[in-house]
C-alpha cells in the first residue's frame, strides 16, 4: 500500500510549530505496514492544496491530509477537497446538532462562524472525533482513500488509529535496536553485514544511535537483530520503542529500589525525566534542585569546606549530593548532576559542557567525568541521559573500580 | 522569492524524528523575507528525490534540501542531484584535505567510506561547516538556487544563515502577540477587524494561542498589533518570540528577586523550563521534588496533620510547599506545584488533571485551583506553564484577593 501524508498548515512553513503530526501518523502507519512514501507540508491556500490533490489522485492508495478543517477564515481545506473533487460542501444538520453537544461540553460561545465545521464535501463519510470537535472525513476517488484529519495531533491520530484497526494488516516486521556511546560510523563499520541483510537505517539523535530493522521475513528479522545486539554489547539499551527511562523504572519497579536526584546544572530535568513514566511514584522518591551553592551546603549538606576547595563542578561535590540526597530520601540509589551547561560560566580549567555524575549506591558510589559538546539545553539533556545509561548498567551488573569515589 | 524545502530521510517518513529542519529552516527564510511556500518530505531514494528535483527546477527561485550527504549506504541526496541535473560526481582532494582536520577533532577514525564526504557534483560551490563534517553545497540552475545543506539541524541552520546573510533582504514585517487563557475562537471573535487587516494567523499548541500578524507596511503592522494587545488586556503575556520562562526571568532579575519550587506531579520540570533560560542562577536558588509524602513532610516540612487530613493534592497542601521552600531556599516567591498527572491516581472527589498551584510572595501566599485535560506530559507542561503566567500576573502587579490563602 503506498500512502502519503499532507499537512496544511501556515504555521508550518513559518516555524513556529514542529511537524509533529507528520511524526505521530507516520509511525501508527507504519505500525500498521504501511509505510509513508513522501510528506507534503502546504500553506492554507485553496488552489495550491487543490492542485497538489489531483497531483496524487489515483497514482497512490492512501492520501492523509490533515488540517484546516477549524471554523477559522484560514481553515481552507474542505474548500480545497471540493474543487480538486468538483463536489459542492453541504451543512449537515446531524452532524451540527452532534457538535452542539461538543460546543457545550468544551464550553465555547456558539457563534454563526462554528456551523463552518458541520461543511462537508458531498458523499465523504464523517469519522467522529472522540477528542476534540472538528470531524475525520474520508472518501475513495480513484482508487485513493482520502482522509481529513483535524490539525490537532491528538485527534488526528486517534481518527486515524480508527481507520487503520479497520484496514487489513500487511505483513512487515520491523524492530528498534537503541544505543547510546557508538557513532554511527562505528556501528555501520561494525554491522556491514547485518544491516545489508534487511531493511535497515540508522538514526541518530541526542539519546544515541536508533538502528531501525525492517523485513517482511520475521525470522530473518529476528536472527539479524540478535547479531546486531551481541556484536554491539553494552552500548545496547533497549530493544524496541521504550526509552531510557522507561527501562530503568522497571528495573526498580520489579527488584522494589527507590531513587532520589540531586540536581544542579539540569535543574530538574533529570526528576522530570524519570516523572514523565506513570507510576514512577513507586520508585522515585523526589530530588534536590540545588542550583545555588547556599543550597547544595544547606539543604544536600555538602561540606561548605568542599565547595571552597574543588568548587560546585567537581567530582567531590559530585559524590557529597549523590550520597547526601540518598541519604535524605532514604533510597536505594541517588543520582547526582552538577556542571556547566554554558554558555556563559567557562575557565580555561572547567569549561562548558564539563559535568561529574554521582551514583551512590548501597554499596559504593561513583562519580563520572564528561565533556559535553552543544547547546545549553543540549548539555543538560546529555548530562540527565547519560546519568540514566550509567544507573542503567549498574541495576544491569556492571561495576566501574576506575569511577568508584573514596573519601 | 518563492522557496521550497525538501527534506530527505526515511526516519521522518517512518515517525522516529520530529522534521526539525522545517521549523529551524523556515523560521530563518522567514526573517529574511523568504516565506516558504511547500516543504517535500522524501525517503533515501535516489530516484524519487530525482524526480522531485526535477518537477521544480526553473519554477521555484530557492530549492533548499536537507539531509543525506552523509558516508552511509542510505546517504543518496548527491547521486540524485547528480542524475537530476545530468552531472558526474567528482571527488575534490582539496575538500577531503579540510575534512581530515575534522575527523581528528571529532575523533574520527579514518575509514575507506568517509571518502564520500569528499565527492561534488560537478560545478557546485562549497559551503563551509563550522558545526560538522558534510559541507553545504550550492547552485543555480535555470534561474532556482539550490542549496543542500547536512541533515543534523544546528549545522544546516548555521549554513544556511550564512548564505541569507549574502542575499538582499526582503521589506517584510512580522510580529508575534502571544496570549494564554483564550481559545482561538474568542481571539478571533474580539479581534477580527485586526486579524483581516493584515497578514494573519492563530496558532494554538499548549503554550497558549500565538497571533501572527505581518505586512509590508510597518506601520499598519505596528497600529494593529497595538489595538489586538489593548483588546486582550492580561490574556497577553509577551509580544516577540520571548517565551514565558524568559519572560518572567527578566523580571525577576531587573528587580533582583529570587525565586525556588516545590514540585510534586510536575517531577521537577517547572525547575527544567526555568534553568533554560542562560543566566537563570542569578534569580533562581533551586527546589525541592518532593514525589513522596515523605519528602513533602521530612524535607519541606508540610505538616503531617495536613496531608493526612486533607491529601497531598490539596490548597493546604500546595500552600504550606509554596510558604515553606521560600523559606528553605530562603526566597523572594516560592511556587509549589502538587496534583494528580494521571493516567492512574485519580477519583471522583480528586480527578486526573486536578493541579493546585501555591505562590509565596513576601506579602501573601496564593493557591489557585485548575482542572487540566490531556495526557500525563500535558497536564504537567500546562501546570508548569500556568504557574510562570501566574507569577508573570504577579509581577505584573496584578492581586488575586479570591485566591489569597490564610491558614
Amino acid at each position: 500500500m503506498r500512502a502519503i501524508i499532507f499537512n496544511v498548515g501556515n504555521e508550518l512553513l513559518r516555524g513556529i510549530f514542529l511537524n509533529s503530526n507528520l511524526q505521530e501518523l507516520s509511525k501508527i502507519l507504519l505500525k500498521s505496514g504501511i509505510p509513508v512514501e513522501k510528506n507534503i507540508v502546504l500553506p492554507d491556500d485553496e488552489n495550491l492544496i487543490a492542485e497538489e490533490i489531483q497531483n496524487y489522485l489515483g497514482k497512490i492508495d492512501l492520501l492523509v491530509i490533515t488540517g484546516g478543517l477549524g471554523p477559522t477564515h484560514d481553515d481552507v481545506t474542505k474548500e480545497a477537497i471540493a474543487s480538486a473533487l468538483n463536489l459542492e460542501l453541504v451543512f449537515s444538520e446531524t452532524l451540527y446538532d452532534s457538535l452542539k453537544e461538543k460546543f457545550k461540553k468544551y464550553n465555547i460561545p456558539e457563534t454563526e462562524n462554528l456551523k463552518k465545521y458541520a461543511l462537508i464535501p458531498k458523499g465523504f463519510e464523517i469519522l467522529n472525533n472522540p477528542r476534540g470537535i472538528a470531524p475525520g472525513l474520508k472518501t475513495v476517488v480513484n482508487n485513493t482513500t482520502i482522509i481529513l484529519l483535524p490539525g490537532p495531533p491528538a485527534e488526528a491520530k486517534e481518527i486515524l488509529s480508527g481507520f487503520l484497526q479497520e484496514l487489513e494488516k500487511a505483513n512487515y516486521y520491523w524492530n528498534y535496536i537503541r544505543t547510546f556511546g557508538l557513532k554511527e560510523n562505528e556501528i555501520l563499520e561494525k554491522c556491514k553485514e547485518e544491516l545489508d541483510a534487511v531493511d535497515s537505517g540508522l538514526y541518530p539523535d541526542i539519546r544515541g544511535v536508533d538502528i531501525f530493522l525492517g523485513s517482511k521475513n520475521a525470522s530473518l528479522l529476528e536472527q539479524t537483530s540478535q547479531r546486531v545486539v551481541s556484536k554491539l554489547g553494552k552500548n545496547v539499551y533497549g530493544i524496541g520503542t521504550k526509552n531510557i527511562e522507561e527501562i530503568i523504572g522497571e528495573k526498580l519497579r520489579k527488584r522494589k529500589l527507590t531513587l532520589s536526584t540531586a540536581e544542579s546544572c539540569t535543574g530538574g530535568l533529570l526528576g522530570n525525566l524519570i516523572t514523565n513514566v506513570s507510576g514512577s511514584s513507586d520508585y522515585f522518591m523526589g530530588g534536590v534542585v540545588s542550583y545555588s551553592n547556599e543550597a547544595k551546603i544547606k539543604i544536600l549538606n555538602v561540606p561548605e569546606e568542599i565547595i571552597r576547595n574543588y568548587g560546585a563542578v567537581s567530582k567531590e561535590c559530585a559524590y557529597h549530593m549523590a550520597e547526601n540526597v540518598k541519604s535524605l530520601f532514604e533510597t536505594d540509589f541517588g543520582i547526582s548532576i552538577t556542571g556547566i551547561a554554558g554558555p556563559t560560566g567557562g575557565t580555561p580549567q572547567k569549561p562548558v559542557g564539563l559535568v561529574f555524575i554521582g551514583i551512590a549506591t548501597k554499596e559504593v558510589a561513583y562519580v563520572f567525568k564528561r565533556i559535553f559538546g552543544g547547546t545549553r539545553i543540549e548539555i543538560k539533556m546529555k548530562s540527565a541521559l547519560e546519568s540514566l545509561y550509567l544507573l542503567n548498567l549498574i541495576l544491569e551488573g556492571t561495576t566501574f573500580p576506575e569511577n568508584t569515589f573514596k573519601v
